[in-house]
């Protein structure tokens, strides 16, 4: 099943079931335009990996790290399913990064990568979006990554057996195709994630982590049209625009 | 007034009045080993000031930045006042940075430094607990910084008049005074730091900027016990072990 959580005609939340074309909850069906769709998940933070693909690493010119590398996004960063991110003001270069989302079920610490399958609720897609004059130029990545809107997340909570081993990951930006790979290529399991984020922090249910991007990240530009899908998982839709 | 949430003897939560040796609510005066004193603020993110101070840059020998060196603690990483911090295992250098904190009363965004003051709900004491082992060598400074615990927060929430412009700051660990200056010397000043800070992203009531360290951070080691002091602010205890 692939899980929603949208706003219904009459305003209230509800967390209900994803048809693609539509949701429904308690026996009603709603078309996507009725509703509001939310992120699939409330994060009280997103624990994102830098680096996961080799082939990202080196558009970059940057090496492949010895263990994962770790920044965060702060729930002012999340927005949904058709929502349209407003860019950070006056920047050059910001960039789409497709990327597969790992949504924790349970409250957890010190997991073993062979006991990371029992607290995964299952898989949503993100679209880590990246503000590269700043994070160029800065010691850690807030101004470059953690902006507000700057992780589109859904449209669903994929359970986990929908996810392919070999799941293709693909983005486009106005129909055109500018990321196409495939989860197979991840440098870090998402097992090795889950146990060495918590051998130092607790995760929460709701929390993201999300699997790094693979290659050929591009410029996002004012009233582009993104859509990022990871097979099994989802499309997730979203615009941009620049003041 | 210097506001605190404690849990008192039935188990509730409250938000009293801290009196130093007492906190108070509704009435009833407890002592401070009948409740359990939480943090004064819950906040969605912890942004963090690095390199505030010259002589703490100096120590550290790193320069001084040209504009705010800001990184990120989750809520994961909130302690209490009287709690006992368990730090990262194995790491053999973990230092304390005394720091004075800022809690925002009001969601704002794109605040201009002369309105700061109006989102400002008071000032708090901070340990931003750091793992050198880590630190020095990631990218970004999530194993290093933002491990569970690792920013004790409290004891209680001072209203703004409380803060002198000279504010003493200092920590002492058992007892012993490692670090010793004023907020006089921060480079960036709390207004220049929310309206930079807000110029990227959305601050939530609750959500904390912990303003940097000055010069004299040290090594923690097992049952060390510290206290750090902001003047008119309060003193912040919590111990630390190491397993």
């Amino acid at each position: 099943m692939h899980h929603v959580r949208f706003r219904d005609p009459a305003g209230a939340v509800r967390t209900g079931e994803w048809h693609g074309d539509s949701v429904s909850f308690g026996g009603e069906r709603y078309d996507l335009d009725e509703v509001d769709v939310l992120p699939p998940c409330e994060p009280s933070k997103i624990v994102c990996i830098g680096r996961n693909y080799a082939k990202h690493a080196e558009e970059r010119d940057e090496e492949v790290p010895d263990r994962p590398l770790l920044f965060l996004k702060p729930p002012n960063a999340v927005a949904g399913h058709g929502d349209t991110v407003t860019l950070p003001a006056g920047k050059e270069n910001v960039e789409h990064e497709a990327e597969l989302a790992v949504v924790i079920g349970e409250q957890c610490r010190n997991v073993a990568a062979e006991d990371a399958e029992a607290v995964i609720a299952g898989y949503t897609v993100m679209n880590d979006v990246s503000n590269r004059d700043d994070q160029d130029i800065e010691t850690n990545w807030v101004r470059g990554k953690a902006f507000d809107g700057s992780a589109p997340l859904g449209p669903a909570l994929a359970d986990p057996d929908h996810l392919p081993d070999d799941a293709s990951i693909s983005l486009r930006v106005n129909g055109e195709t500018r990321q196409d790979s495939s989860i197979e290529h991840l440098i870090f399991s998402i097992p090795d994630l889950v146990a060495e984020i918590t051998s130092y922090m607790t995760l929460e249910p709701g929390d993201v982590i999300s699997t790094g991007t693979p290659e050929g990240v591009g410029p996002l530009e004012d009233g582009d049209r993104v859509e990022v899908e990871v097979e099994g998982v989802g499309v997730l839709e979203h615009r941009v625009r620049q003041d």
